[in-house]
């Protein structure tokens, strides 16, 4: 998990000002691009991937098309081609370069870029001179801003480890890694009653929109394990020949399996019957101990029913993450199938947040009365309500204030260059 | 709707033997291709569809596979090359001929597929002389095999009208076609207070494994109109420009709509400022009254979103389609936006079997606690629960049996070559 | 080579009215579809073949558009309709269904096709009472007519053989089979002295207009295989692994083979350790003795490099089928490589018609001074000239008629599925 | 033309050394590049294109693999993991980074390739004191090297190009740009006798394999125009509606405009009714007195036919670039359509180096008794010959040192992002 210089504890807004915050995060960006050159910054992975000088005018260009241009009096866009440049995907802000294009971008230089964010930040910073009233719809755009920019850090680093994993090289970009389980040589299945429960996100921080309204929804007794999948129980599936058994695969995912060549996780090789993998440290050993990643949600759920159980429901998650387990099963690491007696042993989930964002059985849809917000920022979360899966949790690049018990992401059930891995649930 | 010659009620097996049932379903799947000459029935219009032939012999192969090789003492295999022709996409019964290429088998002939139509019947009919236990495995497998033929039934209408609207000539199939919408000019939106309410199907009756297991869910009050949307109120979302406004769109769809050049359903042709639609009967004048019929998820979301309501849950669907509503409003056909005030008048949902399925914005995924069945027919509906949306209620092809509060139908958001439809609904 | 009925000699309009010539086309076009079924008739196998009903109506429908309706007075067009249908890519006379598309035409059905042909005979038949000169437009227009149809008749044997090849039952259509290299166990060079050469049609006959105009060309000296290069040779490059050695294949060859899957030529299967090859007849075991046919240019080429040896050009081709070697070296069967020693024993090509169609290493380009005919006729031979390389001789399934040493036939280097083979050939 | 510094006249060896000319060539390339910044350097502009870095690199590899690895004692690589980077094709060499993913290659830096660079520079002047034998296969080798690099010179500039008309800010790289077509205002059509003429190299300075053997042809009778078609005349075209003409074009050619949407030349752009090119010097005016560039061989051919013209053979362009015309006919540039009448005045083709690559009707095939060398170099020009097209002449971004009557440029026939246009020919 990225962290920033200062604590931040969970309710932001009390314990830091928006502007510290602010400042935070704009330096952050900065700071993940050091280990880089001008020549990997500029560079495209794949069509899914940008480049980290998109990111770093792109999140600028939020700032200035959302909070400066409509609210500053007097503030000067900085250069007008930008907006076609580092407009992403918001149809109602105008035309753009075509996604897979980013990588022709070699100007604006990334020097320009760099004055761009300066003369982005120089803007801001008056703009909170001109004094800002923390529950305006300003602050409201800012905070928007801060956790947009912050959404992109993590995409600056996945992306970056898809551009090395490209290169014959295998450079090395550096920390962070996912943290090996080390609480515990067992696992254990936590037992939750169920009941209707209360669902999405209440307080008074920060929460992006498709997060709410909280409703209640009602869960049947489940439970989960309280670890996430690890590199040596997926080595186990692998080798017990799962990617060549059908019977185990939703239909799409044994089609692309077929068609992509799968026979491992992304970023998994063998060679001379030793398991490497590239990280963002480069080419590594693979260690048995660390949580999965780099799984599509078709591989993750093809291990679920290889295993037994099945991926836990996004509401299931959410609570586990908020609440005291009734009971506690062994959950054998070494002995998946069968599944172990029940045992009364209490436990609780652990590394729920920081090691790899968990693919959940549910689809990503909108929660009853969602409404997505009017304008071009509308276009953020809601009409991306179609085919994909949730994830929760938050991975070892997830910024550090996106680690909530409610927080929804979102891919392609075929997508897995992000640190996506898995934890099991079953029925009661 | 397809009629069976003789009535059948809901619960099927209790006014009818399922012995008649499979004789009636065997004939009406042999009256359906009637109207078809052998080159009709060989073509295969596109990769999603199949040629009458084939689902002819597909259906005939599920009965020989699933019940009378396993379970006839001395049932003898009609050709055995017949199970690489027909067989659909039973992993676990073996390889196949690959979907896109069924329109190339001219041989087996159509003769020969009548002729192991007659074999399996004859033997069909030995089987029950041998005496069937109505509780037993065998009758069990005999009702999937009865309702997957029926399935078939439905499929066969609609890809012979994808390769009749693919034909310069757009011939005519003749009936049936979706009813109109003649119960009243105004429609009106009913009322549910919603609740923990019991979904899934708990009969008596055949049932798909999908449908179950019957569960609690927690319904939040909303509202449901009493009509399918009619090509007229499409045909108003079309003129007012809905497929040129991407802010209705999904962001899936919005490529879709501009990959395919999608500018009003499909079947819809515009000659001479005259709507027409390519149906079974050929190409006719649009009928304004008669509910829209071949929309994708896409297209049904971005018109809910236009008329500001949205799709129904297939929960809310369900219990609509069961239940007395508390409270109506009027939904003037002439005025879907703005919203019309609530109105007292009370009244049902119509028209809910037998028109068009209805598109839900509820995703394909399995009930708490489901397990598909084991072996191949374990195949038939849970591994192709990822990507797709599920439609309730039934169409104008779909066999009469199937008419079923709880029947879920799948599909993918892009497709749209079924008799596919939609309601609105909206939070309370 | 297909058989006409009456026996008809090189300079066809001497011994042969071109009414009893387009009699007997016209007839043979039904003889040779009497082994299919209606429904074999209206599949389609792949892009590039086309339907046999598809082939009978195009044929027709080229009379109807090119003598008839422009020539004939009074004549009436037999359905409108069947322009759309059955025109295959003439620009000039209007659109048309699209070519992958072919196959969904089963309407019009096969019998409203032999009414089409019945009609138009029947009109043909009443122009030529209204009295022919043989000189003048009308004739020439029915003359193409004629060997366009011929032309067609081959590939309705080719496009049948794709589509059976693609069935899993692998029916037989019947004869015929390219014949057998009989002659003589071992083979020879041929060398001629080069030197300038007519090239081209100059005879009172029919010719297509890509064959003029004749003029000149200079030939170097060269030697011409006596015989067609058989499976036995060709499976001795597969066998010395010549589909895996990228050095000998052309870099678009190496691609293509790569991207394909190419291990053998088409219509190859190895089971058991026997090699078989589906044909006309259904599946026999590979004639060595047989020529090699179902290659494309690629591997023709990349066997060529293998033997050590080139293809001839088309020239060079053209003036081995005219005139007598001035010596020829030993050509041993079963000694490809190195080159046999040079010999004094005189021969003569053989076998340059009626097997297989020879790969030549010329492009398919326009002669000197080449002018495409006025109006749509003009696209029938010039709009190709690009990209394609030329094959000369004719197939076992090539209208006698066509059997010509000036004919030219022209396919991508990619395809395989005409009667495709070849001929060695090196410099002197 | 790029210029060296020094003057470099036609035959190479006799006026400066091997040693200075690969001197100038090596530093030629770094010139070339100072325009552009390390991201311009990296990204790739389309998968028939490379960056910038990868040419520098590339060219330099080859020396290294050719010249110094196996004929330079003592010689250490400087890093073996370039080879796998910075082959382009040569399969006899090894695996390399898939074509269209060069731009994914952010390492090795710039930094690194300049260090490579260097190493290879020094390492050649010390294999230049160990005493070189202009007639020893080393010479021959830095010769083709030094060949190779004036190659990549051009592409260089054409890639770069192509990246910068893929930004959308358009930025300029400066010179060089086709000089415009100022000798006079009428163009001319120059007559050549042809007979039996020398076509290939002979002489004794360096030649590409392909450029031989030299042999003898038969040319037709022929006239040639004086210059190239220029932006003007093809802007005739293209408002003369030659895009949307079906029978203008080849069938092939036909297809690629309707597939890619083309609507006149690559890079034009049409803006307020002012026509505007893309070029090495940023949007501009179009020129309507430059030779058009970046033009098909399916755009050239159609052109011509519209003009009622002809493309030339590569052998009518070698030998008027050689002799002394005998007669020439008027060819207003405004009128291109009718043919201009004869006439006697004299003149000579202008511009056939230096302006753009021109398109001839000959396509891309081995003169007769035609070798390829042995060795991986043996991939250098042999294995691309089947599928394209010649051209002849160079154009402003060609090395000076390419310029020669023999020099056989070859593309694809949809390719545009070269310098290519076309010059007009007739039959006589």
């Amino acid at each position: 998990m990225i962290q920033l210089a200062s604590d931040i504890n969970s309710d932001q807004r009390a314990s830091s000002s928006l502007r510290t915050r602010l400042l935070e995060t704009r330096q952050l960006s900065v700071k993940l691009a050091a280990p880089l050159t001008a020549e990997d910054m500029v560079a495209q992975a794949m069509d899914d991937a940008s480049p980290t000088k998109w990111h770093l005018a792109h999140a600028t260009w939020f700032f200035e098309t959302f909070v400066l241009a409509p609210r500053m009096p007097g503030y000067a866009i900085f250069d007008e081609s930008f907006g076609y440049c580092f407009n992403s995907y918001y149809e109602q802000v105008g035309p753009r370069q075509p996604r897979p294009k980013r990588g022709v971008l070699t100007r604006p230089s990334l020097e320009s870029v760099r004055a761009y964010r300066e003369h982005v930040d120089v803007a801001l910073e008056a703009f909170f001179a001109l004094g800002l009233d923390e529950d305006d719809a300003a602050a409201s755009a800012l905070e928007i801003g801060i956790n947009h920019e912050q959404q992109h850090q993590e995409l600056m680093l996945t992306d970056v480890l898809a551009l090395f994993a490209a290169n014959p090289l295998r450079p090395s970009y550096g920390q962070p890694q996912p943290q090996k389980v080390t609480a515990a040589k067992r696992g254990w299945m936590i037992e939750y009653a169920g009941g209707v429960e209360r669902i999405g996100y209440a307080g008074q921080g920060f929460a992006w929109d498709n997060e709410g309204p909280a409703h209640e929804t009602l869960i049947h007794p489940f439970a989960l394990a309280d670890r996430a999948v690890t590199n040596g129980q997926f080595l186990e599936f692998v080798l017990d020949k799962g990617y060549e058994a059908a019977s185990l695969w939703l239909s799409d995912g044994w089609a692309a399996l077929n068609r992509e060549g799968w026979r491992a996780p992304l970023y998994w090789e063998q060679r001379d019957d030793e398991w490497r993998a590239m990280t963002l440290q480069g080419m590594t050993r693979l260690d048995p101990a660390a949580p999965v990643a780099h799984v599509s949600y078709y591989e993750a759920d093809a291990f679920a029913r290889w295993a037994g159980r099945r991926l836990p429901t996004e509401f299931e998650w959410e609570i586990a993450a908020r609440r005291a387990p009734e009971a506690a099963n062994d959950l054998s690491s070494g002995a998946l199938r069968p599944l172990p007696a029940p045992s009364s042993v209490a436990g609780a989930p652990r590394q729920m947040f920081g090691d790899v964002w968990e693919w959940t059985g549910s689809a990503y849809l909108p929660y009853p009365g969602y409404r997505p917000p009017l304008g071009a920022l509308g276009e953020y979360n809601g009409k991306f309500m179609v085919g994909q899966h949730v994830l929760r949790g938050g991975s070892c690049v997830t910024p550090k204030g996106h680690a909530r018990a409610t927080y929804r992401n979102f891919f392609y059930p075929h997508q897995r260059w992000q640190f996506m891995g898995l934890r099991l649930a079953e029925d009661l």
